[in-house]
């Protein structure tokens, strides 16, 4: 008889666990004999001791057959998903589904999606900013949404992997998202219930992410791609650039206001680049093109305006008002709005990813609990980004949230996010690597 | 703000908590704000990462100021506690409570015990296995049986240090229990709460119990001692043998039977030895006489029935039965029996507590989750202790259980807990160390 006791007390002894250890304890999340507060300390335990290759390929097993499948059987064309492993301001998702989509070349994109990092809600709390979006559909909703539009972006089906969305949700509030095998196992047991032929891994790389350095990063990365490639799916990892926040909108409203404005082909310049490559590497893992045309397929969608559309029909399928997506004028402002100003001229020489999250998550941007409530409306807008020349008296950003109290708490930690240099810094490139 | 996210990610991380992030925890955990996952997440972090003995002492205080004070003001005479760390076999607050007050000098024992320990039920489990016993009383009741009867033993009162009893309750079900720091805040916050002058402690030691080493016993007796003193109460540790389990019965019933035994003048000599040792350095603290006097008084209260007799009306005003205190062949029997018989002849060379207390559990003796039932007529009576001769196929042990299945896992896990061989073993004293 295994006891979950013993299991905690296994790995927090720093030994491996067993195939039958790990079918247990998901067994035990998935039917809900094993309560939150065990499950929290298993997954704690698992931060401090890590997990070996073959147990964390196990546990994404396990997690992902705690569920159904979803077969998206009635769509005939290349399936391709794709996944960030998270960071601030991070709208990626909001604006590569749209554009492959846009491309046309019998690219399907069934993209389930998640809430709340911590810092910030996830791409579902960023789209159901715009009024009257609710992406809790159904499995066959989904599925006719994809088939009609090409891409769909919405909630995780509670029959796909719903171990996995149990420990997600414990994870978030808990610090121990930030594992390598959890994530691993976490994103490819997703990945693998979702159906589709091939996967595109963002996995982020700096202060504002899991991984803080390259190493780590690249560690995640090839455990993934292993993972996925175990299970016979093309998968591909790039490992792109987060010390710095994505973009200049970091929040909910304020991300997709900004997912818009790069579908609109006016957005930030290094969001824009990035979004291409990942939009670029899912056209080419679908054999669509060589990579050199499938960039270029996919930064045409951003200039005739076609995956802007596509963006306004999966708001309107999804229950929401697509006048938004061409009127950005009409999202609900926020009580408090409150301008941080440079202190003293010079270059933007670092803006600290992390620091920057904190700030939203002060503004109440985030969650603090699962299920937890966020302020759709609280947020940050970078005006200036790293390299820029700034003005004592400037404005550096303009912060929003409900309260005066909210916004004083974010706008000193957002102060200190920012250092401003006397030389113009060297910009890292926002892909740093393909895998 | 405070968020309860960035606390756990400060211990992680081995950086010292603040009063303040310990205020807001202790805080959390008492209104409920703090959900049991990021308290056990937490605790698990304390588990790898240690607390300093300032983080441990601020702990205690928080969790002791987290409730009301039982200020015992009715009762005129010197109040002392006593408290066990845990351990196999450990029915000695049973045992003791009757015993100092029998002695009848002016001491009281206002004891507040609790309930699973992993392996088998707690001292309130256990005195529950009497029939109509029921320890869950008021505060004024308590205070009332005290005053009546020299001592009282009943379930903490849910208005003394509820966030300990809950952190407890959490620590107990996700393998936290074994932190030192944790245990030393655990254990005083409910002692300072009990409105006692003097405290005994009885530090366990060996594989039964949470230090495995004596240097963890000391650092952890030490630890207490000094918590005791900074809040003026007279403070006195033992440390004592856990290697092997305490006495001959492990369970419920069968342990509330074996301290009639040792209550009879007729039980396990060490058992006996550790429980007039216990009970002597009760009075010693209190001032009744001189350690040797004390002994003596202990001693005298098992030959002369009066400790049975303090045992028994307990029973009654719990609501209890008295005369299964007397004829303890009343006791509900279990369904299933079984017998352990020795492989081969010689000596008891090892009965390891730990697994003996593991194979309690798999007969049912103890809880796998908070609130969880408990099998009370589960458990194990040992026929040898370490040291005895055996012959080949004479009975090693009883087993108890409420189905074969349970037996048998029982019985599997028992075995490999006794070793024999072919000398006669050095036996350790039961008291090790008094700090």
């Amino acid at each position: 008889m295994i006891r979950m006791h013993d299991i905690i007390a296994k790995k927090q002894s720093g030994r491996e666990l067993t195939e039958e250890d790990i079918a247990f304890f998901v067994k035990g999340v998935t039917d809900g004999s094993i309560p939150d507060y065990q499950a929290s300390a298993l997954l704690m335990a698992i931060w401090f001791k890590g997990m070996s290759e073959e147990e964390t390929i196990l546990l994404t097993e396990c997690l992902a057959d705690s569920g159904e499948i979803n077969e998206l059987q009635s769509i005939k064309g290349k399936k391709v998903d794709k996944h960030s492993t998270g960071g601030v301001g991070d709208k990626v998702s909001l604006i590569v589904g749209p554009m492959v989509a846009a491309a046309n070349r019998g690219v399907y994109v069934p993209k389930m999606a998640g809430r709340g990092l911590g810092f910030t809600g996830g791409t579902l709390d960023k789209l159901e900013s715009c009024k009257g979006v609710n992406t809790e559909i159904s499995a066959e909703e989904f599925e006719a949404i994809v088939r009609e539009l090409g891409f769909c972006i919405a909630g995780q089906s509670k029959r796909l992997a719903p171990a996995e969305s149990r420990l997600s949700a414990i994870r978030d509030v808990t610090c121990t998202d930030n594992s390598i095998p959890l994530i691993a196992a976490g994103v490819m047991s997703k990945k693998l219930t979702g159906g589709s032929e091939c996967i595109v891994l963002d996995v982020k790389c700096g202060s504002g992410s899991f991984c803080k350095t390259q190493r780590d990063a690249l560690e995640l990365a090839r455990l993934m791609v292993r993972i996925g490639a175990k299970a016979k799916r093309k998968t591909v990892a790039l490992i792109t650039d987060m010390s710095a926040p994505l973009g200049c909108a970091v929040g909910n409203s304020v991300e997709l206001i900004e997912a818009i404005r790069v579908l609109e082909g006016r957005g930030d310049e290094r969001l824009t680049e990035l979004c291409i490559t990942v939009a670029a590497n899912m056209l080419y893992a679908a054999n669509v093109a060589d990579y050199e045309a499938c960039f270029a397929i996919a930064e045409e969608t951003l200039y005739d305006g076609s995956a802007l559309d596509k963006l306004a029909q999966l708001v309107e399928r999804l229950g929401g008002d697509k006048r938004y997506i061409y009127d950005t004028n009409l999202f609900e402002e926020s009580n408090v709005t409150a301008m941080l100003v440079a202190e003293k001229s010079g270059y933007i020489s670092k803006i600290d990813a992390y620091e920057v999250g904190r700030a939203a998550a002060l503004l109440g941007a985030g969650r603090e609990r699962i299920g937890g409530a966020i302020d759709h409306t609280a947020g940050i807008i970078l005006n200036k980004r790293v390299g820029d020349r700034i003005e004592e008296g400037e404005a550096l950003a303009t912060l929003q949230a409900s309260s005066i109290e909210r916004a004083q708490s974010g706008m000193e930690h957002l102060f200190r996010a920012v250092t401003i240099g006397k030389e113009k810094p060297k910009i890292e490139k926002i892909v740093l690597r393909v895998i």
